[in-house]
């Protein structure tokens, strides 16, 4: 009954596109986790054994699944797996030792129903916290999941995935590496959250590159450092929070490592791909208004400026401003002193969409000029601590009366 | 125009009591900083020198006050003050050096008319930001200011430093201290934050004990520590926060030090009243429609237990929650988790109210039961992380539309 207050975003991307990416398919059904007929189940297979390179939530309370994956991926198993298996509606966490149970059991099905090798899937599961997964159901959909497989079926496990999201989130990219054309498709889910639903930030690609393992790891894990740890709707972490890349290695050619030339240009395109998912999850971001980018500059060092950005993305004060178009500098300069970076503030500088609101620590009197520049949807706010060389880029969204809507309504 | 949006709460100490402490006047009145006839410009004056201690925001951004003050509190006339003029509707932060000068001649001013010795006077201001500080306007006022001083206009200081608090907060108490009974009289305003003001935090007391620099120093900085430091209404630090106490001694008697046996019985009195003002701030926070109390316990650490307390008042997430009324502890759990404190989440045990929702990290099946215990306005959080035995207490309100609402509205 929230559903209503989520509009399509103008922008939002959620023509169609034709995905694929050789030697993977994918579906999304709806197995009654979700109330309505809505897609609540999805699956990514690959043809043949893929290596699987992951990032987990760091919140030390750890969902069944994230447990689940982590050992897999820890596991010599990752260099042999086959897919993920994903369901929205149901968290699975803090659901104890069943809970656990109930991750392994529906590997354990997933992989009967598609015919692979036990030890072969991986699992992921998004929405309320603190009830037991509801097994059966997942169990009864799984045969009807299977029979969807597609190589076209990116769209369709991207609408599977979604608890609060306006819209699908799909991407798709190639790239020269080690002498072949190679693919990666992409698909993830946002830190919307809605009352029953916990905010959870999922994330998947698919490549048919040739990798090695520990350059599948490393272009992952730079990759999320320079997205999706950069971005805030709200600043929580969920329990949940997983983005995983299977590579099966069927574009062929020399396998790529850390060292070879191929590897930047794998790392490129999974980077620009990344960054692409995560800005879609902000421009999606609950009851999100506008699209906030926080650029810190003239930090003393890199901490700083991330710990500044950080700041000011989490202050409310900050973000009610922005809804409300006003350009209330002063909050954003209370909100620095408060986050206990080098600063002198006799020479901050601050703008708005390019219009100096701030400079020296002194008003510019372009208020006017200002309010006006901040009516377009993406606002990009430059702070020049002018301490040092640092910078840091992070992007989130404004808070509005339909978060506090969203994330206050009473679970029925 | 947002005024509107502030309903008197039921409870709301809006009586006035006979408030005075012996040898100081109080005065508030309307000198137009603020629109229309709402006071905004208070002087509290004690007969004789006095003694002062103060505790002021620990963001790096101070407004011109603040400095002004803290530079006063460190030089040797911190024992013979007279009193503090205060404004309300401009922060005068973020003003650079005229900012400083306007605070040098606001208390020059406030001198003269008082008729007290040069340096003799402090200064304090709440409001917007980075707006010049209409020093005419006070200068206008000042005669009015001074003629209104009386020995119970404490109630009109209170409300002339108002922003956006919805009733004026006072506290009187009294105790034996060094064989005389001593009183302190306090008033303080909330960090409510109104479009343009900046939330800000000042209290004031005053008290005609006899205590040495240290003592006072001492008793003060216990007192802020165990009650304005554990509140939060939005997790924002102002430019402005200041406390302040005045001790004239007229009570006489020894001199209480801090080794005297009168010192604990004039600290507790003070922590008493400060806890009173401190909670009187949360139940007035902007937009509250609950008063949630926080309370960690079987912690690791002092810091950790501290820590977990901040991380829950300060998620939206489990704010929306308690103002949508729903005993979601799943967003408590995940924000402890994403805390960093030492956990172990089949450990953790919740309750709201005292119905236990959550014992050994899973659900305990009463959800109907806590709904309802949770419709109170005071509604009680126990987290125990059986970890150790740290525990920490910390009082914050819900988040409600209105906050929202009330910090997104437009400068006029």
């Amino acid at each position: 009954m929230i559903k209503t207050l989520k509009k399509g975003r103008p922008g939002a991307k959620a023509k169609k596109p034709a995905l694929s990416v050789p030697g993977f398919r994918a579906s999304g059904i709806a197995c009654g986790i979700k109330k309505g007929r809505e897609k609540d189940l999805a699956l990514i297979l690959s043809d043949v054994p893929a290596r699987v390179a992951g990032v987990l939530t760091k919140n030390r309370v750890k969902a069944a699944p994230v447990l689940f994956d982590t050992k897999m991926l820890a596991s010599g198993t990752s260099s042999g797996v086959r897919g993920v298996i994903i369901n929205s509606g149901n968290a699975n966490a803090c659901t104890g030792k069943k809970g656990l149970e109930d991750t392994r059991k529906t590997a354990r099905l997933a992989e009967v129903a598609a015919g692979t090798k036990r030890g072969r899937m991986l699992v992921s599961s998004t929405g309320v916290i603190g009830v037991p997964l509801p097994l059966k159901k997942i169990e009864k959909g799984l045969p009807a999941l299977v029979k969807a497989l597609s190589p076209s079926g990116w769209h369709r496990a991207a609408e599977a995935i979604m608890t609060t999201d306006a819209y699908p989130k799909t991407v798709r990219g190639s790239a020269r590496v080690g002498g072949r054309t190679v693919t990666v498709v992409g698909i993830a889910k946002g830190a919307g959250m809605i009352c029953p639903d916990m905010a959870t930030m999922l994330a998947f690609f698919a490549t048919d590159a040739n990798l090695t393992s520990a350059a599948l790891s490393r272009a992952l894990k730079t990759a999320v450092d320079q997205s999706f740890n950069n971005i805030s709707v709200d600043n929580e972490t969920s329990t949940n929070d997983t983005v995983l890349i299977f590579a099966n290695g069927l574009a062929g050619g020399k396998s790529t490592g850390l060292r070879s030339r191929g590897f930047s240009a794998f790392s490129r395109l999974l980077n620009g791909l990344s960054l692409s998912l995560a800005h879609m999850i902000v421009d999606d971001g609950e009851g999100a208004t506008k699209f906030l980018e926080f650029h810190v500059k003239g930090a003393a060092s890199e901490s700083d400026a991330r710990r500044a950005a950080r700041a000011l993305a989490g202050s409310l004060l900050v973000k009610t401003a922005f809804f409300g178009g006003d350009p209330n500098w002063g909050r954003i300069v209370a909100a620095l002193g408060s986050s206990g970076v080098k600063m002198s503030q006799e020479k901050v500088g601050i703008s708005f969409n390019k219009v100096p609101v701030v400079r020296g620590g002194l008003d510019t009197g372009k208020q006017n000029e200002a309010a006006r520049a901040i009516k377009a949807r993406r606002v990009s706010i430059t702070v020049d601590l002018k301490m040092g060389k640092s910078s840091y880029k992070l992007w989130t969204t404004d808070l509005s009366n339909d978060y506090v809507k969203i994330n206050s309504a009473y679970r029925t």
